[in-house]
């Protein structure tokens, strides 16, 4: 049986996860959640994830929530060393971008996403900082190497990408950013693409 | 030589690097960093961190940002299999919440400290809205399961525990999440334990 995704196209958290599954080669059942009936935060859903959130992965009796835990699951199953190495230092170091995932660009280009594309009641002005904060560190850091985490793509790229590539949505482009540009091209360019919607 | 911690006495992503390698008997070289001064946004410490943050640990030619990174490289290093294991479901299961760490936890009673004890300029009712969110998740979570992620205590626990537990300096105490102040007891009754100001 393939894993499931409880899956909402628009979602970049979603996308992160059916992109590296396409990259992988590993088959998704997706399970499409009608967003804006709030789907998300009624069972079946919601007994699946107390979080209330998408996406929701399901691989046999396994049920994990949050995408960037959902891609070290997929990295780790089906990725060898490659995409989630278990080497402490290499480990480490993607995992300092799953946290910026997490964090800087949750609260950055995907809030300032969330208020001008689907209404959200956020501070768009904090967002809108803190987008222009880690876009500047992100290109200070691709300026010197191709790819975030390691010399290869790894989850750490897969984590960061969609939000900051579809930031325009928000208000958030890369055009003072080049080296972050050329980085989202990068990732366009690896077999077995494929991408989303505003993408 | 002993990894060194560039160390902020109240910073509770500092104190979970520190408490980690006391429960794992890791020798550490801690280097106060005056935090009131700045110092964390300027060289040495800017150098080694581009994000201006602390903590920052380095151990011989590798340096690492982000709290939640570095309990990874710790527990994968001198911890074996068990507070970070390599099987697939459960690293992704304590990434889950490492996720949390840096999310809800940050953005919940991270902030709220933020802003009542550090005179930061954050939305108070946003924060203590996202932290009566994430105490009541995880208190429900808790009174079914001792530890957060798996049997046994991972850095999972470590990562969560100190904005949770110190969050009384910002207002957010844990009067009415009983499995939560119980969990706090139990991280504080492992062998090896240690303190932090306010806890």
């Amino acid at each position: 049986m393939a894993p499931v995704l409880y899956d909402l196209e628009v979602s970049g958290n979603c996308y992160k996860v059916r992109l590296l599954c396409a990259l992988l080669g590993v088959p998704l059942q997706l399970v499409p959640v009608d967003f804006l009936a709030g789907d998300h935060k009624k069972p079946p859903v919601s007994d699946l994830n107390p979080f209330g959130e998408l996406p929701v992965f399901k691989d046999g009796d396994l049920v994990l929530r949050d995408s960037q835990a959902i891609l070290v699951y997929i990295a780790r199953k089906w990725g060898g060393e490659t995409w989630f190495p278990t080497d402490a230092a290499e480990m480490a170091r993607v995992c300092e971008w799953l946290m910026v995932a997490a964090n800087e660009i949750a609260r950055g280009p995907n809030d300032a996403r969330l208020h001008d594309k689907f209404g959200y009641d956020l501070d768009l002005g904090v967002a809108r900082a803190k987008s222009a904060r880690i876009l500047g560190l992100m290109d200070a850091h691709l300026a010197r190497t191709p790819w975030l985490a390691l010399d290869r793509p790894t989850i750490a790229d897969i984590a960061c990408m969609p939000y900051v590539a579809i930031g325009h949505e928000g208000g958030v482009t890369l055009e003072n950013y080049p080296a972050v540009a050329a980085w989202v091209q990068r990732i366009k360019s690896l077999p077995g693409f494929i991408t989303m919607p505003a993408l």
